[in-house]
């Protein structure tokens, strides 16, 4: 397996997408957005999803001359329009947006329509966590999840990320799907024809099962079940009521020939300055942080991410032979 | 069973904690909230929770004669003290606070801190949706969930309530703690000496347990486990870092002598007429909850407690003696 720098393996995949037909702004900012999520272990978002993002935009499922843009600002508040293109710069924009509000009213709600596939969630919050903002961040996808009692996917997996800044140290993130486990879990358990657990998946009847093929042609099950769907419900009305984008029902499968998705996100900003004060924020924030890990076996959410991306600007990362051979045939390159 | 309308019991219940050292306004807050809880089904949150704030009141866990305030405003934002008392006025002060600012600014994050119990969390919401204003709400409690990987209980219940405006009808309402059970469900368990299912709860070395017994001496587990120990933690951020309250893990049980809970709690507020705007926060909502509702089986959340609601009104409630005689202990009277 080859090791690449982070350079590297940013400027290929940003070579792909602008073969792909994106410009050079969107490829640049997805490539980032990609290989950062690669480089945090966070493989299902990051460098597999570069064939992907380039049969969407030769499709036109995702468009690459694509401009965002604030459509509509009031107050605290703004809504951007991704103009159908790749996700990451729509969402930079409304990350700005977000900053600055919550900066002047102590809180800000952006809101992205017409958008696409917005990879590792957490990543667009990084700007904030350094603007020393505790940010806020949920998107819909593709349908998923039963609405409870339902036999049909409605929800997307609807994650939800957070974070919170530190003083003096690397902010808390929290990165979460709403969906028990991934998709791709089961398929693992699909080949290996192993039962899955209860409380993971139902059928194409809605009905709980431990049968990996038939969870395969079902939904997943939300965290909690009934809980994880009305959490699931709430990321639907923030992304997709409120900004007019579609809803995960109304999305097709980004894997298989379909529509221009139109996905909604939404970020919340607020300044701990606004409220208690920073100091009270940052005081208060770092006893909860010391008493938890003083519980042998805790360790602080978003920690894992940072060690290996910090590894991965040191030494690179190490890529398996046949994703190295995609990226260099999507990036019409004969090496790296 | 006696019948009582929800006049009487609203009556009997603000004696009772007017009896205790609550303020006139004070009672009457407290009692309407949990006659309402009784009529959603919510019994946890009802009228069994009576004698514990009259307990409180007495014993200066919840101070009767405070008196809430907003003790900071900073554009969409404010920030409201309780004082240390029940938490109804203070909770209802905020909702002003964050309806007025949300409608002025698009968005508004109101915290209030220094406060106790909030009974079911989606009842605050209530007025936010009348305004025709989507609102959310947070609270922490008295810790129950581990810490991922850790033995302790560390975060609260901490849940989480959303209230979706609809035009002609009762807004959706999304009310849930982030427990995959209720401490409850568990002692039924312990009570019929049956097995719980894996999942459920840690004993107290951070194992999961089967054995009810063990569950009750550990600690719940969060939905979807490390998922929901991530919301939890969330939660704990933007209820006590933001506003300077106590964390979970510095309450003792409400059930048990213990300190002033200093709870704190947060509401969030955004108007639909500031993104995409009113008319397609409305008509996108009613495509979703009629596409959900097509699926055969499927319920929308906060259905459930509207009928049982209307349905009290109209007819009252059958309470138990027990609970009738506990009443009418506690305000002091010999009939209702």
């Amino acid at each position: 397996m080859p090791q690449l720098s982070i350079v590297q393996l940013v400027e290929l995949t940003a070579r792909a997408l602008k073969r792909a037909g994106a410009s050079r702004a969107m490829a640049q900012a997805a490539a980032q957005a990609l290989v950062v999520a690669e480089a945090e272990g966070l493989s299902g978002h990051g460098l597999s999803r570069v064939a992907l993002y380039c049969r969407h935009l030769r499709e036109g499922r995702a468009l690459g001359k694509a401009k965002p843009k604030v459509v509509r600002r009031k107050g605290a508040t703004a809504l951007v329009d991704a103009g159908g293109g790749l996700a990451f710069l729509a969402c930079a924009m409304a990350v700005k947006e977000a900053i600055a509000r919550a900066k002047r009213y102590g809180v800000s709600f952006v809101g992205i329509t017409n958008s696409h596939h917005m990879g590792a969630l957490a990543y667009h919050l990084a700007p904030v966590a350094q603007a020393g903002v505790v940010g806020l961040a949920f998107s819909t996808s593709p349908s998923a999840i039963n609405a409870w009692g339902g036999k049909h996917a409605f929800y997307g997996t609807n994650p939800i990320a957070a974070v919170f800044p530190r003083s003096g140290a690397e902010p808390v993130v929290v990165d979460l799907s709403l969906t028990e486990v991934t998709r791709g879990k089961i398929m693992v358990y699909a080949k290996e024809d192993k039962p899955i657990p209860v409380g993971w998946a139902v059928d194409n009847d809605g009905s709980p099962t431990t049968d990996a093929k038939a969870a395969l042609t079902g939904s997943l099950n939300a965290i909690g079940g009934v809980k994880g769907a009305a959490l699931a419900l709430m990321v639907e009305v923030l992304c997709v009521a409120l900004t007019g984008a579609a809803f995960s029902f109304e999305n097709d499968s980004y894997f298989e020939p379909g529509n221009k998705p139109r996905i909604g996100h939404a970020i919340l900003a607020i300044d701990p300055a606004a409220l208690a004060g920073s100091d009270a924020y940052f005081s208060r924030l770092e006893i909860m942080i010391n008493t938890m890990l003083r519980d042998e076996g805790v360790r602080l959410p978003g920690a894992r991410r940072q060690k290996l991306t910090a590894a991965a600007h040191t030494n690179g990362l190490q890529i398996a032979d046949a994703q190295i051979a995609e990226l260099l045939a999507l990036a019409g390159k004969k090496s790296v």
